[in-house]
Parts: C-alpha cells; structure tokens; sequence
C-alpha cells in the first residue's frame, strides 16, 4: 500500500513543486523533477535515481526501482504542481547525477549561453540520439529546468550533459589535441563542409549573440553552416543538430 | 498624420485580432498577421503585400510601401490583441500569397501531418535557409498561425510553401522523375547517407506518428537518419533539418 496525499501543503509535494520551479532548490537538494509517463518509463529504465513518484488516482504505475517510493495524489492536486498545459497525472523526482571531471573527447558539442529551456533540450535529445557527449559552458539553461527535462525526452537519463567553464574547454582541448570550433557568422569562417569536423569540439552560442568574444578568443578557429545570404541565421537547435550529423559523417 | 485608435472594438484591432486567432478568418479574408519590429522589418523589405501596421504609442516605425496604411493605438490595447509574452507593441497584417500550381524540384520537402505550429515555423525557416522548397500536404498546421509565422522569421514573406494533397505530390514526381522517399523509422529504410537525396523530394511526417500508410504507399522508398539504437526519434524540426542540410551537400 502506498501513501495517500490530499494536502497541497504536504511537505513531499511542496518539495516537488520546489524542485519543478528553482534552480537554487535543484542544487541544494541535488534532485530535480519530471513529469509524465512516458518520462517516467525512460527514468524507471535508465536507472535515473528516482526516488520519488506522485500519481494521480487511477494513472498506472509500473513497478518502481528499489529505493524509490510512491505516493498518490488527486488528480486536481497534482495538476496544480504541473507545469505542463496537459498534465499527465504523473511527477517524479530523481537525484541530479553526480559531477563529473571535464572528459572532452573529439566529436563534443560544447553549448555556450543557450538561454532557451526547450532548445537546450532538443539539443541534448539531439546530441544523445546523434551519440556526441556535450558540455555546457557559461550562460546556458539548467538543463535541469523541467522543459528542458521535457524536450530532452530521456536524454538526460542516459546521457547528462558536462558543465565546466571555457576556459577549462579550451585548456583541456589543447592539452588533448582537439581543435575547438566555434561556430560564428564571421566573414573568415570556414565551411564546415571543408573542415575535419569529427576530430574536434564545436561550440555554439546563443541564438541572439552567438559565441561569447572570450570564446571566440580561445577557440583555434570558426566555422559556419553556409546559408542564404538572405537570411541572418538558424535557429540555435537546428543549428547544433546539423553541426551535430556533420560531425558524425 | 496616421489615425489613433483608442477602442478594442474598433474594426481594425477586431481585424488583426482575428487574423491572429482564426484559420477560417484568415482563408476568407486572404490575410494573415503577424507580430514584432523585427518581423515587420522583414515584411517590408521583403515586399510581402503589407496592408495594415498598428504600432504602439511611442514605437519608432519606419517608412511603409504604399498600400499599407498605419495606426496608432495605446500600448495597453495593443498588448490585450498579442499573442506573443512580451508583446513588442507592433502587429500587422499582409495579404496571403496567391495560391500557386504544384512545381516541385529535386530537394523539396515535403511535410505531412505536421501539427506543431513553431515546429512548421522552424522547418520553414531552415528551409529557406538552406534554399530548398517545401511542400504541404494534408495535416499541416496553418503556415499563417502567429506562431508559425514568428518560428519562421521572415521565411513566409521570402519563400512561402506550396500546399498540395499527397496523390499530387507523388503523381508530379513520376511524371518528372523525382524519386519521392519517406522519412521513417522502418527496418528496411536506407541510410540517408548511401542515397543521392539531392535527386529527391523528401517527406518528413508528424512527430507522433510519423508519414502516413497512405503516403508511404505512394513513396518510392524510405530513408532512415542513423541513430542510436536507445533513442526512439528526433524532434520533427531536427531530422527536417538533417534531412535538408543532407539533401544540400
């Protein structure tokens, strides 16, 4: 039998509405929130350090992984947490994946003040389906943030992405023999058609400002996907994921 | 001296108001809106039939191309028609394109059951980045819902899609020699990188379900975006763009 929860003030609720909304909780906590069954499923098979699980009544669960718990909560209640337009009568919890060394490796996207949740997490969902580690640098998303978790669709489970600073990128990169790439608009910028793409790490920026100049600086060179003149840019997570299949070929 | 309008009443804001919400109005008035001085800009450089431009007290608003006519109206009223968070205090409205007879050329996309509208938006954009003209077919959300239309920053006035059934698109690729190939996820479907897709008109289909029974019968084959076997798809917008920058090379 598991626990029944009525009360939107009940401390394991309010602890997952605290996970879905603040970054600061996230990290003091070391835990973030999913929502969903379809997320839940990846979670229970990625072994994602689920702990937690809030069920409306009546939504199947299928059986949890040891050392995670579940608790049922009416439908309406659960809604109220929910930070999707139709929720799916399922929240989780699960531990934030511990920090890691910076392990760079050729083929590795490194993302630089991507700000917009969903575009981070279609990249990672990318990056994951395309098999290229990445490493957030400065400025980016909680990939935590729940429509990252969302747009991610599972990648986050299987395939967390680094953070490290850039300067930490560009040191190691050196030390290993990686070029870094940055992708940028530049008039100098090679094709990256033309470039040894699959040995080295490409960095993309933010949609409004690309590359940080302290980026561009530290960067052995750039590259650009060529384009109409007639138009100023993609869209950031088109551009990874094209950045992303080239460097697979 | 342009005209100030001061009530949500006012057929002009009922007017954009309309286009913004309705697919119907839209059809029947031949017009669509859309929102933001950055889009506008656009509009007007790219001649795209601008009729009206309602700008908020205040909002600098460059020279219009004779036909299109401006108003003036309260920030507040404005911002009560947007459909955008944070409303930038300039809508507008342009004439649909006129409808066109089919021509497709090797390279097209084509896109089935696409209900996403800033998905569209974004394979719109991409599209016209990387030069390749697109399809619709049935099931599209409406190329002119505001949300498409903003996705697809300026794209819509540079190079707006064709529309045509699904037995059109395939009967003009016999008849021109165009191998017609479906984006799908079948065992049998080819690597997209052992196929010349730039020979091709390629379709991509819906997120969920992906190309129809019905257009998968009428398609000479289908391809497949090699990916790691523990995730089960790409984002619509993402594989669109692999499979266009694919096309490209």
């Amino acid at each position: 039998m598991c626990q029944r929860i009525t009360s939107r003030q009940n401390p394991l609720l309010r602890h997952l509405k605290k996970l879905l909304t603040s970054r600061a909780y996230r990290e003091e906590q070391r835990q973030f929130a999913g929502e969903g069954t379809k997320l839940l499923e990846e979670a229970v098979r990625w072994e994602a350090g689920l702990r937690l699980v809030a069920a409306a009544d009546g939504v199947p669960v299928r059986p949890l992984p040891p050392g995670a718990r579940l608790v049922r909560v009416p439908a309406d209640v659960l809604a109220s947490l929910s930070q999707m337009q139709a929720p799916q009568g399922v929240l989780f919890a699960c531990d934030l994946p511990a920090p890691r060394p910076l392990d760079l490796r050729p083929g590795a996207l490194v993302v630089e003040g991507l700000q917009d949740p969903g575009n981070l997490g279609t990249i990672l969902r990318t990056a994951d389906a395309l098999e290229a580690p990445v490493v957030l640098a400065e400025g980016c998303a909680d990939p935590y943030n729940p429509k990252t978790v969302r747009a991610a669709m599972g990648a986050l489970f299987r395939s967390p992405p680094q953070q490290a600073g850039r300067a930490a990128v560009a040191a190691q990169c050196r030390q290993r023999g990686i070029p870094l790439l940055a992708a940028a608009l530049t008039p100098d910028a090679a094709d990256i058609r033309q470039v040894p793409l699959d040995r080295a790490a490409v960095v993309v920026g933010s949609e409004g400002r690309g590359v940080s100049r302290e980026l561009l600086d530290l960067a052995d060179g750039t590259v650009v996907i060529p384009m109409s003149p007639r138009c100023e840019s993609l869209n950031a997570a088109v551009a990874a994921a094209i950045l992303l299949w080239q460097m697979r070929r």
